[in-house]
């Protein structure tokens, strides 16, 4: 059995890329080719999906934007549509889950069981055992937030603990204490390098799933320069809107095609590519 | 427009209870009248609402044991009906949600449009903004996490920031800082009595949602002896397995009744009752 991180490991070699595409759908931007479709977000999703495939190192649909509108038979024909259509292109559930006792078990069977997807994104406010069914998975990716990238992040991930702030704590317990099945990732926002650095600094060359660049600002040279792993991997560079809305014409699926080529040349410029 | 805030302050009153009945239905632990019943999960948890909504101050339906079934349509169906048979008994979302930016909104529009939930758990760890949508719908009330009720709610809730545990600078950020429209309400577990006295004192008479009673070992009398606001009330004391699984026969209902009546009747007690 392949494991996530081995298909994640996989996939950044084929496509020679750290491009993760989110899947984001906005009913109101959708192209106009989609209006009155009744299933125009698994359409439109798919189409972004096959035009972008063999140019990204995993996809990440967000349960939010399908649950608003009650898509969730959208999302388990998008996700099983990669892999059928896609295979070798791992899926990561954004869905910031994190619950205790039973009801985690219940979330981990609704991500791997119900949607198939190979990973999640966790929260890790409640501690360990709110995680502990994804952490026993060790065939998927338990993605866990760390320093995300919005304006009010730093309210609790930016406060001193002990001499260093929360988010490193989170970074050096995920990776000391909750990684022994070696399926474990942290979400490290774009928006402030240096931080990106620190985590690295702390947890070796573990893979960094980073938002925040492009609409968010973040800048593609300082993520490189500051969070690229031994091998010059080691990311998931995630961008949606300025992929997905690439164009709101006829040719969407072409001009996300574009848009990822061009995120995905722009980061290898920066990379200390591997001798191939 | 009834607010949560005052929705729930009617059914603490009208009904004389600080009971929070939690609907978290297990497939494998209905009673057996259900098998083979399509719409078992629902039906089941119909009839515990119906057998104890003059007994409660409000339900609260765990959403991922509804996500794992793919049964987002009984969740609608359900709160739907506790809205239309036991009108002024509010409904807490238990989803424990919390995102950045667009996916925040996503996510407040499908716990009160699509569920029409009056309130939602949430999660504080990506910080302020990442509540803002729910924050800003004064008519809906926001529970967001402070101090667990599981093993390891310590792991980062009870880290030293600045001379307090960080449950209790969150406990502080909440009350004096996101709760302008008076709508934010705190998770302050059972299992450690003294914490939900320092939650008490930072807060005044902010409603706490109390899980951690029975099952998880925390005893009544503490509670209320460390927890309650000044009126007598200011808790939603909640309980799921001892009332949903009191009996497994088809005395199922008016056993979740009488176990309803009971922790009821023992909550109160030990409350300062408002004369009346």
């Amino acid at each position: 059995m392949t494991t996530f991180i081995e298909s994640l490991q996989a996939a950044w070699q084929r496509n020679r890329s750290l491009v993760c595409v989110g899947l984001d759908p906005e009913p109101a931007r959708l192209p106009t080719r989609f209006a009155g479709d009744d299933d125009a977000v698994f359409a439109f999703c798919r189409d972004i999906v096959d035009a972008t495939a063999d140019l990204v190192c995993c996809f990440k649909p967000q349960i939010a934007h399908f649950a608003a509108l009650g898509a969730e038979g959208a999302l388990q024909r998008l996700i099983a549509h990669i892999h059928a259509r896609q295979p070798g292109v791992p899926v990561i559930l954004d869905a910031k889950r994190g619950d205790i006792g039973s009801t985690a078990e219940h979330y981990a069977r609704e991500a791997f069981e119900r949607y198939g997807a190979d990973a999640v994104t966790l929260n890790p406010y409640l501690g360990r055992d709110s995680l502990q069914p994804f952490l026993d998975r060790a065939d998927k990716g338990a993605v866990i937030l760390c320093r995300t990238s919005n304006p009010g992040a730093g309210d609790l991930q930016d406060l001193d603990v002990g001499g260093m702030p929360l988010y490193q704590r989170v970074a050096e317990r995920v990776a000391h204490e909750w990684n022994g099945n070696g399926n474990c990732l942290l979400v490290t926002g774009a928006t402030y390098p240096s931080q990106l650095a620190e985590v690295r600094r702390i947890v070796g060359d573990m893979p960094l799933l980073v938002p925040g660049i492009g609409a968010q600002g973040g800048d593609v040279e300082a993520v490189l320069g500051h969070g690229q792993a031994s091998d010059g991997a080691g990311l998931l560079i995630s961008s949606s809107r300025a992929i997905l809305y690439a164009s709101a014409a006829d040719d969407f699926a072409a001009a996300a095609r574009q848009a990822t080529l061009a995120l995905r040349d722009e980061i290898n410029r920066h990379r200390r590519m591997p001798t191939d």
